[in-house]
């Protein structure tokens, strides 16, 4: 029993020794030990953001549960003021956390006229989103409805998102756009920076592992598939880099398939054009062009012998419309 | 004081104009202003059965916390006759999404059925999931337990909501098979169409970034990596591809390592056949085969000189065993 | 009426019917049927634990809500004392998974003993941690803040969630550090297994599809990209390969861009090489080289004439540097 006892204390002493020692480290003042929580937003806050105003801009689909049963006008004047009521928070924490020296109710005012400004650009939005699920109804095979779209692609989710973020970066807004588009990141494994500048009728199909850039400009009625990387060319000085435009251009109507690379910012995809999978490309391609990795050499060898041929095989001359 | 009343009366009144302005929006009539939520399946409540449902499969892995202490039978009927129960509902509203002039006993009564006969093949389910639990075991060698690939592993997560899934489309419920298949999508980043008919001890490893397609057909102890897409070759027809079987057919014990990207509905991989990491195949491959590309020139450039060698690295011989 | 009763028996029979044959599933004894809960991890509470002690590295961050209002000092002790004893509860479970035999009390000081070496451990992974944000920071135009960072990039999540499970590992607790690196694998698309070994500043840039074996070894100062496998090369013999180092050697300041795939136990990438996107590498590369696919043939198809260019674009001499 005092054996017990003693074993005890000796975990007390333990744990308050260990709580010690983080406590010690926290005075560090390195970026990990940032505990000014109320001057910075709150991811989690972002996050129930984004999925309310999912609720407003699909109102058949993504609409809580609690929300059904009323009547529809007086509920959502009741969502959209509790929305805008924490968006605009957050917002005048991300105007806090940049301005450290703004007084208070200016700080309040910018907020509200932003989160003013964004929710009347809602409408604007979503006439786009139509454009992006039509865009996804015509291009997929494997869906008969516009509704199965809407309730479980990824694509649309991850565009639905990112236009929302956009909207919020074309206002300043510091850090929310981001919280915002890597929590769709997360989502649909489709990582569409913000700050990216995406035209009418846009189809992600599957979309895992899709990466595109900040300053990427991507025209109307472009498909794009799994794997697609819009991403810069890299050089040392990273600090130059944050003005300039790094990602490349994409006119209209261009599909590219899955796995394929287009870096630079100088990199400019004419319209009508097709980038065939896995094709890697740094340079800009005119309009109208297909291109495609020349058919690569394959080996084959027969388990049952030693022997081995190279050759192509006779691939399908279409073989780059990947979906 | 005064000023601040006017200001908030200002912002009161820019609200109403907001939600009167969605509201308008909400009129138009497109795929994006549907609030009919009573007539289509609620993701959420589809969600919330995957999970009921991965219980009854794992019963010691996926189970609720709330039911454990309980007697173990009773409960099980409890769970099942709950789960049976928000499933008959969600297939209901499917149903009727699907068949607008339908009357309702025959709606209740097909929904019943459906439920029943699903909930009946259940056992043969889980058969099979535990020839994908063995080889799963057998291909990797980062694990000991098979208890830790229940637990842990996205590749089993992924073909278990996958063959619950497919159960469901084959008994032609509308929309839910996707919502399911596409949850596991956004848990695992790997995406599999329930329409997809898989073969027993199927092994996924890693998994992230896979793709295969509604009518892909793959044989029994098919292994796939990372990145691996068994996909459509594409026509501009989309409406027509409808209907067709536009994804490869993979034969008994082949491995397809990762990156690799097999394409169209006419291509068939045989048996025994090996298809290494990143190739690219548009037409079919023979039985025991072992396909992978000609060792890539690549460049190497040593920084401290400008001159550069253009040669093959020597790799090799098997490098396609990629795990 | 007589009608519908007989018809709600008919279904309760049936659900008795499913419940008894699952029940009768469940005693065939294979791994699906485990019902033996109590003595394995709960993935649930292990998931409670990563987040618990994301918001002990990161107070500033990841912190519950809950807990913002509180005396900071004080409530660091509860939030500690609280996750070491579920944590505590969890390695004994998972001890007592892999040694049956074990006494009770050797169970419980062994688990005491590890949870708080952990604990210990916190603060130096903290320090190795902010090297890994700073590295974030110098390597990526498209942010400004630290902030920015800790709040919304996988990369960092990964990484974080992976120095924790490491420590977990290296004191050789079972089965925990892999749902630990699982739950970030969900989030983030990111696999990197529990038991690489990672050297300090590492950035993960994007990070979906990224996969990292057991026995890695990463030096200081290494960058990678979205898509790239630091894998295995496969034999048949699985079992034997459970204890031998499969996976690459990669020294300090490797830069390995996006789709890079680099294999086998005896593959080392030298100091300071660079290898560009979508490489396969099977073999070692010496200090200082630079090595990336020799530019593939393109083919190049205008849509209004038949004839096709095949040739290499011309591309950027230093396309290998993927942001």
């Amino acid at each position: 029993m005092d054996y017990m006892v003693n074993r005890n204390n000796a975990i007390e002493s333990e744990i308050k020794e260990i709580v010690n020692d983080i406590l010690t480290d926290y005075r560090l003042e390195r970026a990990v030990d940032k505990i000014d929580i109320f001057n910075q937003p709150d991811k989690k806050e972002v996050i129930d953001i984004v999925e309310g105003l999912l609720q407003i801009v699909y109102p058949g689909y993504y609409r809580d549960r609690a929300y059904k049963i009323y009547n529809f006008d007086n509920k959502l004047s009741v969502v959209v003021e509790d929305i805008m009521y924490h968006l605009n928070k957050q917002i005048a924490l991300a105007l806090r956390f940049e301005n450290k020296e703004m007084p208070d109710d200016e700080i309040a005012q910018k907020s509200q006229e932003i989160s003013i400004e964004f929710f009347k650009r809602i409408p604007k939005v979503r006439e786009v989103l139509e454009t992006d699920v039509e865009a996804a109804f015509n291009g997929d095979p494997a869906t008969k409805y516009k509704e199965e779209i809407i309730m479980s692609y990824p694509g649309l989710y991850a565009i639905t998102v990112n236009r929302l973020a956009h909207e919020l970066f074309l206002l300043k807004v510091p850090l929310i756009p981001r919280i915002m588009t890597e929590h769709a990141h997360s989502i649909t494994g489709i990582d569409i920076h913000p700050g990216a500048t995406i035209g009418r009728y846009f189809f992600i199909d599957h979309g895992t592992g899709i990466v595109v850039g900040e300053t990427a400009i991507i025209g109307d009625n472009v498909k794009i598939y799994q794997g697609v990387t819009i991403g810069a060319l890299s050089t040392r000085d990273v600090a130059k880099l944050r003005t300039v435009k790094r990602h490349p251009t994409i006119m209209d109507n261009v599909t590219i398939y899955a796995g394929a690379s287009i870096l630079g910012g100088d990199t400019v995809i004419g319209k009508n054009s097709v980038i065939g999978g896995n094709v890697f490309i740094t340079s800009s391609v005119p309009d109208d062009t297909r291109v495609n990795i020349k058919n690569p050499d394959l080996k084959f060898k027969r388990k049952s012998d030693s022997e081995e041929k190279i050759g192509e095989l006779q691939q399908s001359a279409e073989w780059f419309y990947v979906i």
